[in-house]
């Protein structure tokens, strides 16, 4: 009698908790290059379990195998959804079969993460198939199966629908990135692991830039950050770029050298005219290069105000000896920084202002990272430097009153017709800066709007929703998807980090 | 040279991230009982280990074994900080003794959770020492313990300051608790183990009332829950407590049953004249005791407007068969129900407004919770009824104007001096209603406020402050810990969940 009950709730729960996993729908998120599909369904086994039948890839570091078992993890929500046993054989689906075609597990710019997914309806010994160049593909490949599971109240089992599912897919951009300020507030190592899973559940990010030096920082870092670099960033897929900001925003150097700071009262930008200040630059990106294998390294560059500079009498002198004004210093500052990163066999990122002011003497190898406003790109690949687009109207996260549906919509080659230029834009990231942002507002203030970015990172252009609308239900069910594991990803609706409207679930808010 | 530089920044940031561990000040939240200590310094071992010579409780399922291995994790944040081994054993502890009397895990309210713990400053094969009448009482302990750990930026090692220490320790209620709404948003498992995770730490809880059929939500609850209560909660020392709210707050039950609502368009109260009513009442209560094992149940019995059941013609004509107004008839209703309760073994927990209505026809064993305002308490116990305080102007956690301050001076007993009817107050709960909270909020609209009246449930009187400002430094570091353990406990400065101010470590917010 009661049970009848439950079960007349549990429909409706149904509805409510998983009332946008419409069934006509897709809801992968982002969106794949190409995705066909059907409307049978299939249960997953007990003994659900990883396959690698004819693959070359040798898991020697266990990056495919601890990748499978996350996806067990999330779509058992830890092992409280049951797998089914007790339905005929041809009903269940037994595991996936996943082969590699390459056998390195290189992680670095540029890699292939094309993958292939296949999700059969019936047969007796059914697998999913998935085939990759790389693991990261695979990686990939696993976390959209994750996203065609769901739990089905009815039966209480884990259930994949609208089969057979055949997906191909591979990124639009290489760079897909999402950055962390580190330093204006202490970020929680558990947060940034967090903030890592996420991101490899939106396929975002090749890349989280740490804003080193920014203030304070820095040094605290390596203890803890050296280990996720090493580990578990790139166990997910995520190469981690470190941002070694220079000349500005680099107080916080002085206190270990104070001499570093033109004066006590006047405290930056670094002394340009210290030959000590590009020791320590060169101490540390040697240290980063330890650390830090990613090919891009980011030196900043930004918001320099080098009135320090002329107001402290030793670096006028200096200034006059080489006959530099104030921006003629910035540029040798930056050049000469571009030069130490490239001795320790980096590629240099440098924010805008550096292009702004002296595009052509930048090393021609520079990537220009664009957040000033919009236009810059254009600008950027037409004198033949590469770019990353950030700007700021639209993919600054810290920026709460820009929408998902800004963060969606903001074109990276917008006014780049010329293939060959638009392969000169690397991609996007978007910005985590942490003026009022730490361990307590950080997840709701990157998610869902970051994953908006995702998508128009990821996904081919020609399948791009022209109108957000015509997405909303899609991310309102990955936001969900989000806190269902854990996750704080705030509402769709209103700016970033908004509090849910009034009782409903986590698809109407 | 660069690791001169970097190890000056270190104690740069050792002043910013551990700047209030001042070390001539006891940083344990909440503050126990009796607290002695001195001024000497010791690593952990590298083989640091558990031993329980001498204890009596058998471990058979865990419960100290999993929290010791919970204590490793938080103080090595995942293994990511290092024990030490390079120095001389007799500066080393080796690990934790802990001697548990009773043999039995039986959770329940009113356990003995009192604890002394030792830590002794040298000496080879130096252990910490827990004597507990209850492995609950131990989990207490290691919680303790947990705070006395630090990371010392110098020697990048873990520490434990101020030996010798000698602690004895028990709370002053036995009810603490926490109250999470699951109905009006969805709560996603996650968060909840993970609120559930950090009561823990706060000690606050021995219960969570799960506030059930608020509009929606407890079928979908029963597959989940019942597997937390059977091993999450109780392995971290935590009863749940579920609330089954009638009349009221039970639209949701119509959508199972439309004969509970009064008519469509009027659905609630459930109607007073079905008998099915109390059918389905007695079949959920019947199922609960055997997932929920606390002695309470809550049956709620707030806030109903019954003027749906003159509305109704023959719910009218039932009253008029009865002799019943409204009120009276309320009044059958709650104490219809507070019987079968009873007749499944439970004692009856109910909002304020049974009371103030017939306080003097409720079962003797009802307990009163307090949640209009104060004073009621006083009332409570004085009519010989027990008591919880949930005053709203204070302990609501959805009350985003109610300051840490309000939450840490709420005071239980006010205008109790009686001690026999102090005992009559059981304690208090903490109350996280669900209109604008979901998983993408609930930790920080919880934290650190919930943790302000965890002390002054726990702590003796006596050691309680009389004005927070004393206790403002010590919740901040408590706050950064729950930070640094991953918990979204938002700065202490200004309305619940408020976003950090500029840069500055989170121990000055």
């Amino acid at each position: 009698m009661i049970w009848q009950s439950i079960y007349v709730v549990l429909m409706f729960q149904f509805v409510l908790v998983f009332g946008a996993y419409d069934l006509k729908n897709l809801n992968i998120w982002p969106m794949p290059e190409s995705v066909e599909y059907g409307a049978k369904s299939i249960f997953l086994s007990k003994e659900f379990h990883l396959k690698t039948d004819g693959s070359k890839y040798p898991d020697a570091s266990g990056i495919l195998k601890d990748g499978f078992t996350r996806l067990l993890d999330v779509i058992t929500a830890n092992n409280i959804i049951e797998f089914n046993s007790k339905v005929d054989d041809s009903l269940l689906l037994q595991g996936i079969n996943v082969v590699i075609l390459s056998d390195s597990d290189e992680l670095q710019y540029g890699i292939d993460e094309s993958y292939k997914l296949l999700v059969h309806a019936n047969g007796k010994q059914n697998y999913a198939e998935i085939e990759a160049a790389t693991v990261y593909g695979a990686l990939h490949a696993l976390q959209t199966f994750s996203q065609l599971c769901h739990f089905n109240f009815k039966s209480r089992k884990l259930v994949i629908s609208q089969l057979p599912w055949t997906i191909t897919d591979k990124p639009r951009f290489s760079y897909r990135g999402l950055l962390i300020d580190t330093s204006r507030h202490y970020q929680p190592l558990p947060m940034i692991k967090k903030v890592i899973d996420s991101m490899a559940y939106a396929k975002l990010v090749k890349c989280i830039a740490l804003a080193y030096c920014r203030y304070t920082g820095f040094s605290f870092r390596n203890t803890f950050f050296s280990k996720i670099m090493g580990c578990y960033a790139k166990k997910r897929g995520i190469n981690v770029l470190a941002e070694l900001d220079v000349p500005g925003h680099a107080v916080s150097w002085g206190v270990g050298y104070p001499e570093l700071w033109p004066s006590k009262n006047c405290t930056e930008p670094l002394d340009v005219s210290n030959e000590f200040t590009f020791k320590l630059i060169n101490g540390v990106l040697s240290d980063f290069s330890k650390i830090f294998k990613y090919k891009f390294v980011h030196l900043g560059g930004d918001e320099v105000d080098t009135s320090c500079w002329s107001a402290t009498p030793r670096i006028k002198k200096w200034l006059e000896q080489k006959g530099f004004n104030e921006s003629q210093a910035y540029e040798y500052f930056v050049l000469k920084a571009q030069k130490i990163a490239v001795s320790h066999g980096y590629e240099v990122i440098n924010w805008e202002e550096t292009f702004n002011n002296f595009g052509s003497k930048l090393d021609r190898k520079t990537v220009v990272h664009n957040w000033l406003g919009s236009g810059v790109a254009q600008k950027v690949v037409e004198s033949g430097l590469r770019c990353i687009v950030s700007n700021q109207d639209s993919w600054y996260l810290d920026h709460l009153d820009a929408t998902w549906q800004q963060f969606y919509t903001n074109e990276p080659l917008t006014n780049i017709t010329n293939p060959n230029l638009q392969k000169l834009v690397l991609g996007g990231e978007v910005c985590m800066w942490g003026e009022h942002v730490d361990g307590s507002d950080i997840e709701q203030t990157i998610w869902p709007r970051a994953a908006a970015a995702a998508e128009r990172l990821w996904t081919n252009v020609g399948r791009l929703a022209k109108n957000p609308k015509d997405v909303g239900l899609r991310l309102m069910h990955f936001r969900c998807l989000l806190n269902q594991r854990g996750v704080a990803a705030a509402p769709l609706d209103g700016p970033g980090r908004v509090a849910p409207i009034e009782p409903g679930s986590c698809y109407v808010q």
